[in-house]
């Protein structure tokens, strides 16, 4: 599936930390950017999630926020 | 402000196309990778966001997905 | 790609309009289901999108509210 | 209250899993298709969902990413 | 409908802009605070829309970022 | 960091919980209004968060829906 999100960012999964409902991935990119997800429990058991698998974190342009630098004075 | 989001990336405007309502804003952060977000028109103008300005693109960690390469035979 | 999103529903594009930045995509499932979808017109423009296309409408769990028939009194 | 979320699905509660501050609610809809909510522990308590009762799913156009079925060679 | 949504406060439009797509909900709450929704063109005038219009502000706790007042030093 | 999300509102933190992945954080604004956001554990307990502290609870407006106060008849 080739999907609409604007940002997909390729990398591995760096850390993995299962809740009760949720779950947690850090996603490292190339250069050592890393990306933190929070899926559900299910979606991270059924897609196999493990520490150095190859992944990517898809992100919404309209989830994105802009900041800036410095508040104004 | 110190932000709870997890995901906060320093970079810098590469396009800025305004809408009605919204704008669409290109981020580009250091070795070339891109962040586009979705901000209201109004923030974009209130902000003055421009190209070439320095800005932070910020994403929680409830809003990433995660993609995995192949799709399952 | 396969997707950690846990709602993922197969249809096909019956109505498009296209805004200054974003669009409208109404997609129509098997039984006549429709699912309304904002993106950016970027990514409708690159994806193709158009009348009559096969698409899947993406749902992240932690995006669905839940409502109830009724207010209490 | 009516709302102004463009998708609106009736359903009934199939399965609910309460976690320490999440829930995930999977909603079956008529014809079999799940929709699966994440929602707080608190307002899965608070509405009294349980397995069979009648519910809305409820799904903001601008949370909807589009999909298409096959990645581009 | 009642909603799951942990965040539902009572207001009245104070502002409306329509754009191609989307629409800018400017809500007044009581005290003076103001709450700025995006909604689909759509939506806004299927409700009806319209300043001095009592209507809802509804997020859902997932999408509330926390800030804090100072950043580190 | 000033952000682009045009809902800020400065209160306190009145409760927090924290689960195994994420934390819910009760924020209570001046005049009692409450807001609840879900965040990750790890943002909670980076941030120091605890009741009594000084927050700002942020919500980018393309996640805030509208409602009306009866349903149609």
């Amino acid at each position: 599936m080739k999907i609409s999100a604007r940002n997909v960012f390729k990398g591995t999964v760096k850390q993995l930390t299962i809740g009760s409902v949720n779950a947690e991935v850090v996603v490292e990119l190339p250069g050592g950017t890393e990306i933190v997800s929070i899926i559900t429990k299910h979606s991270a058991e059924s897609m196999g999630l493990a520490v150095g698998k190859g992944v990517y974190a898809v992100v919404k342009a309209s989830d994105v926020l802009i900041g800036e630098p410095h508040e104004p004075h």
